[in-house]
């Protein structure tokens, strides 16, 4: 595996592939790699000849109150990890050439990211578009890789592209869990045991909505209820939002019909944990 | 000359050129071609090894209440000339292929787009940067080229390109200036008679404020006062800004210092013409 730090060299490196007509599949992480990151790479190397993993926390799209120093970090690790799977390429840009002093320019993806975890994270999805594009300018690759976990992030990635041409592919990949069904995340690490076991009552909540769904219920205010009431009854946490929106533009909807995104983050002591499930309900007859 | 109307099409044509290993040169315009663009077509051609233009007149880059519907066209001329100078492709986008009905990606430049032409065009510049990052995406250009009477637009695309990490070139060409040294632009054809008479002032007014340097004057105020005296005796036109700057950031100077830009602006009737000259002056002695 070859570790690449400079952007220069990225992009050359990049460029040489497409003049042999390789194609470059592209997973951009912060690290920390679990096997929802390694499942993403798998399915990079097999929709490419080309395959480059970049690790960059990225402080754009911390808050200023939010875990950008705290941010697990394991590089040899990552690594290792990383040989294992047979990446080819390991982008690791430098901060403060991703960033110079008077670094100006952001692309922004408006209406779909002030909303669910936009609302919460003032800024954030603003910091994810900037250096997706930063990254899709370097690494130019043609297809690139993402987890349905961070449900929002690949709809705005995915409306970024379409919006500003970029001319690459964006998969995206479920959601990887542990055996309890709680999503796999970096900041799993954050949670004391005893959150680490309430946790999972999050995948719970989505589940029991899909059941309430297929059961024949369409009120998404009486879903959220019976969700919420299920987390507070299991787990010491701070709910910060439930939310059933339309999977396309991420609005909000009185009623439950076609493609819906039930996404909801809640707060372990200092971990922020999301997830969320795709429910496909099929437009009914006489409405 | 191969004429391209879909994005699709222009992007497959561009990675064929990539994987040839064949530079690709590009200059993004909004048509009614005049000497300008025609100058930077040959910088661009020089430089690569196909030569692409844009014809699209960017809705998102006009306010409300601006020129959009009024702005000159005339393909079949620009055709014309465009195969006169062995323009290997004409990238000719559709309005509504380059902003469906849902666009909501937006890059900015922050710090750069709000003052000079900026404060009396808001959100122009934001639509000039997100419509050339678009090109950028759909012509994959290793060269683009600007000219410099659009001084303020060439400084924000270049800072965006350094902050996105676009791999291209930016290239800048000098005004080209008719007989009477009036700045070529598409906009002239809105002068009458007598305002084309009046409007080679603008000129002279920056040749001025050049001579005064050149004669020592220091103070950006007095300049300004002795531009705007020479314009409003010999013009009957509205000044929106007379400006000295530095060059690099665009921020406003107490002392003469370094790489300047003398810019200003100002409405002949429905003409809103700008006109630019960059003053160098070193560093004095005992300062």
């Amino acid at each position: 595996m070859q570790v690449v730090l400079s952007v220069k060299d990225m992009q050359d490196l990049a460029s040489s592939y497409k003049r042999r007509g390789q194609k470059i599949g592209f997973v951009p992480t912060m690290g920390y790699l679990h096997e929802g990151h390694l499942s993403l790479i798998r399915i990079a190397k097999k929709m490419s000849d080309v395959c480059v993993v970049s690790i960059f926390v990225n402080p754009l799209q911390f808050g200023p109150n939010e875990d950008f120093n705290e941010y697990p970090r394991d590089l040899m690790r990552d690594k290792e990890l990383l040989e294992k799977e047979g990446v080819d390429i390991l982008f690791l840009p430098d901060e403060r050439e991703m960033y110079p002093i008077d670094f100006c320019t952001f692309v922004e993806v408006e209406g779909l990211s002030d909303v669910l975890c936009g609302k919460y994270r003032p800024g954030h999805f603003r910091g994810v578009t900037t250096v997706v594009a930063k990254l899709f300018n370097i690494v130019k690759p043609d297809i690139a890789v993402f987890g349905e976990k961070d449900a929002q992030q690949a709809i705005i990635i995915k409306r970024m592209v379409r919006d500003l041409n970029f001319d690459v592919k964006i998969v995206t990949a479920p959601t990887v869990r542990e055996e309890d069904g709680l999503a796999m995340s970096s900041r799993n690490t954050y949670l004391t045991p005893e959150q680490r076991k309430e946790a999972p009552v999050l995948y719970k909540s989505l589940l029991l909505a899909r059941k309430l769904i297929e059961q024949g219920e369409r009120d998404p205010e009486k879903i959220k209820k019976e969700m919420e009431k299920m987390i507070k009854e299991n787990a010491n946490c701070e709910i910060q939002y439930i939310e059933i929106v339309r999977k396309e533009d991420l609005k909000p909807l009185d009623r439950i019909e076609g493609e819906v995104l039930i996404a909801l983050a809640a707060k372990f002591g200092r971990a922020r944990l999301i997830d969320n499930i795709t429910v496909k309900v099929n437009q009914e007859k006489g409405r």
